[in-house]
């Protein structure tokens, strides 16, 4: 079985994530969801990528559940892509991509689009893991448990 | 300009980090790291590609910041890759891969691994986006502002 496949039944669930949305498109296209798109055409204007790449996209994200396709919410004859549950649930990830590139992948004379809390109408806070009692967890004061065969 | 290409200078940090580490096996190595995981050899077994596919991402990792280069801490002549700073603040974006592959990615019957508090030793906490306020926040009770030009 080659690596990549090796991936959809990994026993680690970083690794099956990311053979599910382990490229930029995929997140770029759910992101895309998040901001209200829904059309064809509107993740086509907004990607400015091809649209037989679009369209596969668009494909493997319907297979994994993460969009579903849905007649049109105006009647027109072009359908829709809507996000899931599934969907709607990696808004962690989608955060945490913003959150470590608005750190760290900018000038200081640079600027950047900022993701806003509507009620406060102030950017989000820095999205950090941290325990039940609060305290931040990083890589140091956490491990993985592994399954007893051994597999990561 | 070509689309991919343009991630590399998106106002949209979702675009510039998946520009960064949009690719499954970057993130993968970043994931064994926080494991441990410091030797060319030891990624190599751990995700099973090809040598140059490995080195190809290592070096990619080590210019981008992610990753720097060392001696060897037991002192022999092979190097090792340690995350920096930049690296370590990926943490959140594996861990929400990870929680979103837990909750959605397994059978009933299947296993995964788990990351443990060290400190608990129990799992760690779902980690959601939440206002200062402690609101969680989701796709819709957030927005993007974007910049005056109209770019994302």
């Amino acid at each position: 079985m080659a690596a990549r496949e090796q991936l959809k039944h990994a026993p680690c669930p970083v690794a099956r994530a990311l053979d599910a949305v382990g490229d930029a498109w995929s997140l770029l296209i759910v992101r895309d969801a998040y901001d209200g798109k829904r059309r064809f055409g509107e993740f086509l204007d907004s990607l400015g990528i091809a649209r037989n790449i679009l369209s596969g996209r668009l494909r493997k994200l319907v297979e994994a559940g993460i969009l579903e396709e849905a007649a049109a919410s105006d009647g027109s004859a072009y359908g829709e892509y809507r996000l899931t549950r599934k969907g709607m649930d990696l808004f962690p990830v989608v955060v945490g991509l913003r959150q470590w590139g608005e750190k760290h992948l900018y000038g200081r004379q640079e600027r950047h689009s900022l993701l806003i809390d509507e009620a406060s109408g102030k950017p989000i806070p820095r999205m950090r893991p941290a325990a039940a009692d609060g305290r931040p967890l990083t890589p140091a004061n956490t491990r993985v448990r592994k399954l007893p065969d051994g597999r990561a």
